[in-house]
């Protein structure tokens, strides 16, 4: 069966997957892009964005693990938007990431409020406004017996975590302490059984990967 | 100069040194040992406490360091004892390492309530009533050219953080979610600034190591 992963999601040493004061010029808040360096740097992000060149040791090798296997992303609509709240409108945002989008495959995207699906180039995103569960279960449809990769932000995957509906995490660790933001983990708790499965370090990044147990 | 050290502190991945509910019965409150069993298995721990045998691997090696050039240690009461508050009392508390603690050195427990020195063999405690620059002041003192060893709890260890006095950071991360108790990092935030020396994986415990760059 397809596996629900985390991966390249990045949290400061004091757990939090981004900043205070999400705004639409500054995405990440008070962390501004700290957080992502390490993978802006690689081969695989500067191929994502259509850029040349980019690093190609460890960071690369675990921020390409995004392109291998996966054959659907949910996101939470704070990944998809600026922070805003409440009915799409007439005009309604399409996505940070221009016409052509860097996702190449379905997006689910989890809001309360229904919106008809977008479609940029060869990416759909369908709003999903009946809960995790369903995103989920469309998710799976949608990429066969290919894996769900969840996008983030750290809500929905505290969600998906306390729901028991997540099989692995790939979290990136970086020095800096944020004091404020979305904490990965809030309200998960001890139901939730791990085991380690690797740890690496790299410059400016700890590399760690779970497994959830079941 | 000397350094101010924390080490051998262990951390759950959701960030907390100690869970819920600390008791007499339960020190480390709903965390148990989960938190520490990869140094009871020391070799360094074993010798501690007076026994033979454990693991001499990359576990024992972080481990030990608790033991070169470390001068002098300061903890909190919660530390120290159960999670008792206010006076002392007057048969007081002798801390939970019988008449032969395994610090042979000087021990600085913070705490708000006035209590004469203990001594037993070859650890002193002393009480410091007076804030935590004061107990770094004579810890520092007691030291020499040695170093000091913040023990814990969290609270105190963010509380120096806060202040600007860590040197350096040795933390062990556990792939256990607690979802409650004494949080690391808690009211820190941006202002301290960490450079990553080293991270390396052991099984079921991940070995950080970070300096506070000033």
């Amino acid at each position: 069966m397809s596996q629900v992963r985390v991966h390249n999601f990045s949290i400061s040493l004091d757990g939090f997957g981004t900043g205070d004061g999400l705004t639409f010029e500054a995405p990440f808040g008070h962390a501004g892009e700290r957080l992502h360096e390490w993978m802006f740097a690689t081969r695989f992000w500067r191929s994502m964005v259509g850029e040349s060149g980019g690093t190609s040791g460890v960071d690369h090798s675990f921020a390409e693990r995004h392109g291998h296997g996966i054959g659907a992303e949910i996101m939470g609509r704070g990944k998809f938007g600026p922070a805003k709240r409440g009915p799409w409108g007439d005009d309604p945002w399409q996505g940070w990431w221009g016409d052509d989008p860097p996702f190449h495959k379905p997006v689910f995207v989890l809001t309360h409020h229904p919106r008809e699906p977008l479609r940029l180039s060869d990416t759909t995103f369908t709003f999903v406004t009946d809960g995790i569960e369903s995103a989920l279960a469309q998710a799976r449809e949608a990429a066969g017996d290919r894996d769900v990769f969840l996008g983030g932000g750290a809500a929905m995957i505290n969600e998906y975590l306390s729901a028991g509906l997540v099989d692995e995490l790939e979290l990136h660790v970086i020095p800096i302490l944020l004091g404020g933001g979305a904490r990965l983990f809030e309200g998960v708790g001890p139901d939730v059984k791990l085991e380690q499965v690797r740890a690496v370090e790299a410059p400016g990044v700890t590399h760690l990967k779970y497994r959830v147990t079941k």
